[in-house]
């Protein structure tokens, strides 16, 4: 046994279920993080000045059900009463087992805020406000409305826009000449009556092909106000790139129509982060929209044909600053939008934002970065160098192309554990989303049934089946889940009653197994020669981060298992959440930050594979399960 | 008899009209000026490459009714044969009688264009274009279309906007990649398919109170390809800027609906120039609009409240380039507008363009440049220092407030001389617009008909009709001339019919005299205080410039004798056309010159006449007419 499986075996794929109060919310994330990240990246605001480091000593959470280990910090933060009603440091409580979450109210306003995998960002928006209290003019004092405001501002040089013009007089007039100045990276987009400078709000949109998430945030604090997600309204019209390009190859309307619903989409979420944050949409003054390639040219109106057949060229690797009414939406007049910039058709600003957001570029280990999907994007940093390139997996992790496959919704499997020498009824146990009835099998429990077959012996290398005489043998309570469906042989996890067809329960079957081993053969291809590119060898990988909405809740030890990533020590395995909404609320929050992520577009190299020719060799060479 | 009254007497006031072949367009053009300068202000283009300085020998045009002098240079140019033909170059033949002029094609693209106050500028738009061959992309060249395209541009260095960002994958592919770039300053806003350099244009506005003219510019050449103007269709809000501004004030809807009159009246005279100039919209890049301050608060949705009452205060100076779907119209996508900027609430954009066009900022003598109308703009220039000013002269230059005033449009007097001494049916001759039944008497009409009554000694300095005893000794054969309206006393300058009573043909009363004074008064008063605010006595002007729609028709002789403009010899006051549209089209074929336009803020020092202590006594010494 490896070290890996060692540390596999004590640590186990479970999910943790959170219960923060009073937020109400639920929340199911990977094993062994600490509480702070994953609130922060849930959006659920803990107060901290050292951004989780555990120096601080603010992030004060009561753990209402659960318990958790009292570190040194612990001792010193509180008294034994505190510790005994199970008050901790969030920081330094790793998520092992099931916990409820009292968060108090904020009480500092931290000057940072922590954000991505572990980042610290010191808050420094590009939005700022600036109260003013301005003289009347006389004849003897004649300035215009616009240098009367520029003069009282002392530390900024914005030029104005058209709609700060446009209500300049009206405004001072009506204020008294008591206002508030609102510039927006460069630019005066606005001066609102009276004293606003407690109120400024941004919103970051993670746009991805299935699922749209939007953050408000509350640009004075750093914090999340509200978060919202809902399906891509595109839906429709395909639920991968491919077949919304193609949508817009074969029916002139589809681009107008796709644009439409992203707009529409974003548009929803912004209204209900609203409402929900008890914030005017007025109040918003900045969008950050983190989408890959597709998404990003479908929102623009962009045709995007190119993306989609070889050579794979963009329109542009990144984008000006937009207004957010070309995104479809009614925030403040003045709002723009910042795109994240690709490095590829396929290596997104979904990607780029997800490297921002953990800090690729900003660490000295060797670090491998996977975003898991049905194009996965794939990223290998040195401390010095960074390489980028998309493995096309095919829709095997969005269980499109698997015979019970779905979405990772209620009802999906998504945790696998095979006991095979113990009793037969005992020998599958199955976690379902929702703990209802299974319905289906997710990418996660996908992986799960694999590398459990493969563990137990049920499977051989090259990913067959083996067969009944030897799975009598090898795994006696398990044999009788060896089957047929039509043809092709099945294993089935789930029978909804013991006399039920296969075809009637959940089943994994052997073309299914085909379909994950060529998506981790294209994957770990991706990977290994993105390794060689920097002539590195596995060993040299210190930490993988599983990125995605997938890639989160892909379980460490089978992705290592059925050799998804290198062989490292599981632990050294990351499941670093939504990385692309981080990496939006990051450039929202510090304009050194958006700075950061155009720089990418200059220090990562981007890699193409399908003009390799030793791409098809090392793809089949990878096509075998680790055993 | 002075010096300028001498000249006066050799010159005499009248108007010369000026029949263009194969244009087929006729204008009457103030005396004394060049052909070359008179066409070009109208939009005739004639051939030059050296601006109309006499050296280059392009602006060859045969004069094919009536005729003019033959010099040295004609004599370079042409055979004896040619000469005898009417054969001339057209920036040396001067506008003594009316001439008809036929104008060759264009044979050279000069590398400058005349425009202005025989202002020359090199030939340097904003909007570029550059066609470019490009190499498709492949798997090992994955360059984005963006970087293609800008990579192949060697000399520009754009950023993109949104608009070509969304076309670049469709053009490029169509196109074969054979596309045209258009970059408009720093920004580039489209490629076309093929080869599209040779189609470059841009129109110039000049958005007066009430008079709007286009001018649609050919920026490969420089020359108009049409012009065209109309009533602006505020007017039914009122005839100046102040009943517009009331309009506003007591209207919450007028300022909503006066911005879209502005824009209908843009709208209108951009598609009559396209469909005259045989020129798509989409081939229009630029706009380039000279306004006075309300006209351009108007256009933009600007309150204009804070213009309108003391202490006159603008939104901004200087406006940042606007999209030209914010002044209504539809043109090329990306094209935008620029805006004058105004020195003051009462000197707008509209004299800036006019200092620019007349090169206020670009001349060692002492020039005083005045913009006649119900609202006078005054600036004096001494080589170094630029001072300006506003003077409310009140509207009698526009008819408004005269008992038989009326616009200089058909039927109006423009033009009056009195022969006291001669046969009384001689003894008045007038000149009326379109040669009909005179109607009214329009602005230049009413100068020259006081200017007339002073000089003949039938008005003394004060400005009082002499008495009937007086006038029959004076001048006996305009005895019968002075009459009453009612109680007020009048003379006569038209009668339908011999026995026809005076309040039924065209007069001019005791008021309307006052009326006149006062404006005099006002813009003398005006000029006074800027000569003294630079140290400087009226004898020390050596050219006047006299601006506006108004001011080009005004007789140079009428406007010296009522002490309208300083006491100079007759020739050194220039009527300058219509300045603002100069400076609109100067600006469009010539960043450096938009450059000029902007930095006239920085060089201009605007004087506020209506705080100081002397105004009153300067306007009350300025009431009386010099005799």
């Amino acid at each position: 046994m490896s070290a890996a499986e060692e540390e596999l075996e004590q640590t186990g794929p479970a999910r943790v279920s959170l219960l923060f109060s009073p937020a109400g919310r639920e929340f199911r994330v990977p094993p062994d993080v600490s509480v702070f990240d994953a609130a922060s990246w849930n959006g659920i605001a803990i107060d901290s000045t050292c951004g989780g480091h555990g120096t601080c000593r603010k992030c004060k959470v009561q753990l209402t059900a659960g318990t958790s280990p009292v570190t040194p910090s612990d001792e010193r933060a509180f008294t034994p009463e505190e510790l005994a009603g199970g008050w901790r440091l969030a920081c330094l409580v790793r998520t092992v087992t099931d916990l409820e979450i009292t968060v108090p109210p904020l009480v500092t306003r931290p000057k940072a805020a922590t954000v991505g995998v572990g980042r610290q960002v010191i808050l420094r928006p590009g939005v700022q406000k600036r109260y003013l209290e301005l003289t009347e003019p006389t004849l003897a004092d004649q300035r215009t409305d616009l240098v009367r405001v520029l003069d009282a501002i002392d530390d900024l040089e914005p030029t104005p826009d058209l709609h700060v013009l446009r209500r300049l007089p009206t405004v001072l007039r009506e204020a008294d000449y008591k206002v508030t100045a609102v510039v927006v990276d460069e630019t005066l987009i606005d001066v609102e009556a009276g004293d606003t400078t407690g109120r400024r709000f941004a919103i970051a949109y993670d746009l991805g092909t299935t699922t749209v998430v939007a953050t408000l945030l509350d640009l004075g604090t750093g914090t999340p106000v509200a978060v919202s997600s809902v399906l891509n309204q595109q839906q429709p019209y395909g639920g991968d790139v491919i077949s919304r390009i193609s949508a817009t190859m074969m029916d002139p309307e589809a681009a107008g129509r796709l644009r439409e619903l992203a707009h529409a989409t974003l548009r929803d979420l912004a209204q209900e982060v609203c409402l929900e944050g008890g914030v005017a949409p007025e109040e918003v003054y900045q969008v950050a929209l983190a989408g890959n390639a597709t998404m990003t040219a479908l929102v623009l109106g962009v045709d995007p044909e190119p993306l989609g057949v070889a050579p794979f060229v963009m329109s542009t690797a990144g984008w000006p600053p937009v207004p957010a009414a070309e995104l479809g939406l009614t925030l403040h007049p003045g709002a723009r939008a910042t795109l994240f910039p690709a490095l590829g058709a396929y290596v997104g600003g979904d990607v780029v934002a997800g490297m921002l957001a953990s800090g690729m570029d900003r660490d000295s280990r060797v670090r491998l970065f996977i975003d898991v999907g049905t194009n996965c994007e794939i990223a290998l940093a040195d401390g010095e160098r960074i390489v980028a390139t998309a493995a096309p997996a095919g829709p095997a992790f969005e269980g499109g192309s698997i015979r019970c496959g779905m979405r990772a919704a209620e009802g999906a499997v998504e945790v696998v554990r095979l006991t095979p020498d113990g009793q037969a009824e005992d020998a599958v146990a199955l976690e379902v989303i929702g703990d209802v009835e299974p319905r289906g099998l997710c990418g996660s429990g996908l992986v799960d049934a694999v590398a459990e077959l493969v563990r137990v012996r049920l499977m051989d290398a090259s990913g067959r089946f083996v067969t009944e005489e030897a799975a009598a043998e090898i795994a006696p309570a398990l044999a009788d889940r060896l089957s047929t469906v039509g043809l092709e042989r099945v294993f089935v996890l789930h029978r909804p009653a013991p006399d039920a067809r296969p075809e009637d329960g959940v089943y994994l079957s052997q073309r299914d197994v085909r379909e994950l081993q060529f998506a981790k053969a294209a994957i770990s291809t991706g990977w290994s020669l993105l390794l060689e590119e920097l002539g590195l060898a596995e060993g040299d990988v210190q930490q993988v981060l599983l990125a995605g909405s997938f890639g989160s809740y892909l379980s460490a030890s089978s992705a290592v298992r059925i050799g998804l990533v290198p062989k490292l020590p599981v632990l050294r395995v990351v499941s670093a959440g939504n990385v692309a909404g981080e990496g939006a609320k990051m450039v929202l929050l510090s304009s050194r930050e958006r700075a950061g992520a155009d720089a990418l577009l200059e220090e990562v190299r981007y890699v193409e594979l399908s003009d390799r020719p030793d791409f098809n060799d090392a793809f089949v060479e990878r096509l075998p399960f680790p055993v």
